[in-house]
């Protein structure tokens, strides 16, 4: 949650003057986004929401997030579309920052989300990857296994003191991956982040998936090794298989996965946990005083990566 | 600006489960407010505020500021309307919290307001001291003269690390300031922190005035004093004569000043950069590292302070 960057309203007269969307009529910061800096917008058309890129997200990145919006919402995503400027620009700078429009999306995000969340929310990650194929941009999973080793090495020092013994599993840990991480499994644009924060529900039904900005391209099963992480574990650390049953059912009714996929998730669910392990653990260690959000709990995924080491057997989620 | 207390989507419906508003929507934390934890909530009727008291605002003052916007609202003040509970309460209790809903406003505030702004905000307050005079309840200002001595002991330690000579010049103002506070002057409801922050606009004409956590009955003319202090100087510091002539000539289109109220108008001035300054020199000093607010510049009212200080006569501010 977070407005690091302020913008008053004679910046937004000036941001308003280069779009097409009415006259304002409330603007409010958003307590929502760890990375940027998000405004709610309402003008006499609609609803919109001002993003301020904060210096985690590179300028050279939006034309493939805001172009992955534009390529999924024309493609009957419920996303965040991107409104360019009357120049046809993507974005404009405000105080120094990159800013971009989108349109703003009904419905709420649930904290506890059941089986039958899991399943609309399964079978949106599938509709999702058939729609991001077509996308002609691309952009390498920053935080996938490469990624991790500068993270590993900067959480050492802090990591048993998050939690005795973490610096040892997540160095095990790491070393066993990526020495047997998968390669070629079925890949394209993947979102990365899809935990139930990022959609949206109206009367159990999908409204809206939002949060592009780790989406690039990587296997499509790592995605659902996220949500199987993000999304089927209860709040005492354990693992409801009904829930991750509905989760790749209806993922896979409309996207099967192939044998090498299905035997590869529980590896893929280990490294979806240590990437979220490892991010949540340098923000506490190396917590920004001047950051307006609370770092999350890492404990959270060590205890889940725990569970996934055991696992020998993709049936065991409940494929 | 807050989320101090989060609100998952259970526990939304739950709460308005009390309350007959329709449908959930949209349901947004705001950054906005020090004190308290605000939610944007929409619904199929409407836009809607809901509010977590903190810490800092007592349960015991709620009925007077609730019930003092409802008597407000009702005399045509734009203002948020709370929205009584189907059970006829005006709070709920959300995680330990009380929780009120308010209607949501239109409108935007401004960051640099211009004369013809301090002319509608001046209207405003007088509107708001004419209507709150029959509202029955009474709440004293614990940031008047009797509040300040805490303060000034809580920061005299620190003070002149914010900026040389502070120490000095708090303790002689407020020394000077307790023997001369003038009483008896025509009173009532006061808003006691109207900053442009706190006055929505719509066009040039103001369409609403929120945040009323510091109301209280005081001085009316401490009302004017504070909004000379929060509407009248420049990002450099100086006083402009113009904005404040337009304030206090809007203000006495509909409230005259009486003859010891313009007399008394240089020392409610120092007195209301004092609390001002006082305020934010604490949440400098004393800061909470789990405030999720950055605190505001102090220095900007010690800056106040020494020109009130030279100010000799209440034409030197307009009137």
């Amino acid at each position: 949650m977070a407005v690091y960057t302020d913008v008053s309203f004679e910046d937004l007269e000036v941001l308003l003057g280069g779009y097409d969307i009415g006259v304002p009529l409330s603007f409010k910061g958003i307590a929502e986004g760890v990375e940027n800096s998000n405004f709610y917008l309402q003008t006499d058309r609609g609803g919109y929401f001002l993003t301020l890129y904060e210096k985690r997200v590179r300028e050279s990145d939006l034309p493939f997030f805001l172009g992955l919006m534009e390529h999924l919402a024309a493609r009957g995503i419920d996303c965040p579309q991107p409104v360019r400027r009357r120049d046809g620009a993507q974005w404009s700078e405000i105080n120094g920052r990159p800013a971009a429009l989108v349109t703003f999306l009904n419905g709420l995000s649930l904290r506890r989300p059941e089986a039958v969340h899991c399943a609309a929310a399964g079978e949106a990650l599938a509709k999702l990857h058939e729609a991001g194929a077509s996308f002609e941009l691309t952009r390498p999973n920053a935080l996938g296994p490469a990624g991790w080793r500068a993270l590993v090495d900067k959480t050492a020092d802090g990591a048993d003191g998050v939690e005795p013994g973490l610096r040892v599993l997540i160095a095990d840990t790491h070393r066993d991956l990526v020495n047997t991480w998968p390669e070629g499994l079925p890949a394209g644009v993947i979102h990365a982040d899809l935990f139930p924060d990022n959609v949206l529900f109206m009367h159990a039904k999908v409204s809206g998936l939002i949060d592009f900005y780790f989406a690039c391209n990587d296997a499509f099963a790592y995605d659902l090794a996220v949500m199987l992480n993000a999304w089927c574990f209860e709040s005492d650390g354990s693992f409801n298989i009904t829930k991750g049953k509905s989760l790749i059912a209806a993922y896979r009714q409309r996207r099967e996965l192939t044998g090498r996929e299905a035997e590869a998730l529980p590896i893929l669910a280990r490294g979806a946990a240590l990437r979220f392990l490892l991010t949540r653990l340098h923000d506490r260690i190396h917590h920004d005083p001047e950051a307006l959000v609370r770092p999350k709990e890492p404990r959270d995924f060590s205890r889940r990566l725990r569970f996934h080491l055991k696992v020998k057997h993709a049936a065991e989620y409940g494929l």
